[in-house]
């Protein structure tokens, strides 16, 4: 699902005056599992890349696996796993490169922290509002079903709390007004609509 | 010491085929306290800032009191200090951003570790060969001095090991051939030499 990391690998450039440009830290962690945060964020990712952007993926894939391998699904486990995400998103962000990051972070307070921790304007909280039954019916790895088995425990939305934020700087619909199914590509847009309306994004 | 964050907000740039190239994280550990890490790192960063290229700079400052800030000195967080560095290095190497790295990561089997997680030619080991004798003289945080008299425990070189690095790729001495010291201009210089008879750095 991601743009090949190897074809990423680029040779930066310094800034110029007219690259200048507000930088985000972009975040998609409001979504419970099967609500398509990461692909959204993909399709996110290619969208910036088309616009010239540098930017950076920050999943399950390449952190859960990596930088927060030692850490588990438990209450703590989770508040220091969103709390190390926020830390490497604001060495990025310093560093000039547009994070985005595709997790259930499901703790409100946990989320506040990460805001609290970066340059004002640089985070940005993009709440994915997709009911549990449409996630739970899409199940796309099976782990509602597990869930609901008791195979796994602490999940997101069964036996562990979903904290809806309260004011995300995008909300994203499962369907839009005429009652249509919203593609990850709408959602994308969505987000680079916001972005392009805030200054986030300048040049082509 | 930094290049300032505020100017570094850059507007990145998608790859083009001229700008492919070798990335590489850059790592500069071997280096006891006092042995010119972090002036060498920085001289490095403007360097290579003025050849163009994206880099981070990872030290004390935005590591330990950010993503390490729940880690202290003793062996066990040593490794984990080493390890999440390690790995958001690789993050950053995988989005085409050069890492400096300026710590001491006194243990061979952390670095290996870290060596092994990266992509090869990746990881660049560089080691300031410095004496403790010189590095305890400078003493620029009075570090040696509180350590000596046993206010500080678990230092590295007084109470806590340095391990050297068997096979750097880049070793800095901290006099050169006539006996002079050398600058941390000198040193960066050299590490620039390296990169540029390795491939890693293209264009001007």
């Amino acid at each position: 699902m991601h743009l090949s990391r190897e074809t990423k690998r680029l040779e930066g450039k310094t800034p110029k005056e007219d690259d200048l440009t507000r930088i985000s830290s972009t975040w998609i962690p409001a979504g419970l599992s099967g609500s398509g945060k990461s692909t959204v964020a993909c399709t996110l990712e290619h969208a910036l890349a088309a616009r010239g952007k540098v930017t950076v993926l920050l999943d399950g894939d390449n952190v859960r696996h990596g930088l927060n391998s030692n850490l588990g699904f438990k209450a703590e486990d989770r508040e220091e796993n969103i709390r190390r995400i926020g830390e490497v998103s604001k060495l990025f962000a310093e560093s000039g490169v547009i994070t985005l990051t595709s997790f259930i972070s499901p703790y409100r307070a946990d989320r506040a922290k990460v805001r609290e921790r970066m340059a004002k304007g640089d985070f940005l909280e993009v709440y994915m509002r997709i009911p549990i039954e449409i996630c739970e019916e899409r199940d796309p790895k099976g782990l509602y079903k597990a869930a609901r088995a008791g195979k796994i425990k602490n999940f997101t939305g069964i036996d562990d709390p979903y904290e809806e934020p309260e004011n995300p700087e995008i909300t994203l619909n499962a369907k839009d007004e005429e009652g249509n199914m919203a593609s990850a590509e709408d959602m994308a847009a969505e987000i680079i609509k916001y972005l392009d309306s805030n200054t986030y994004l300048r040049g082509p």
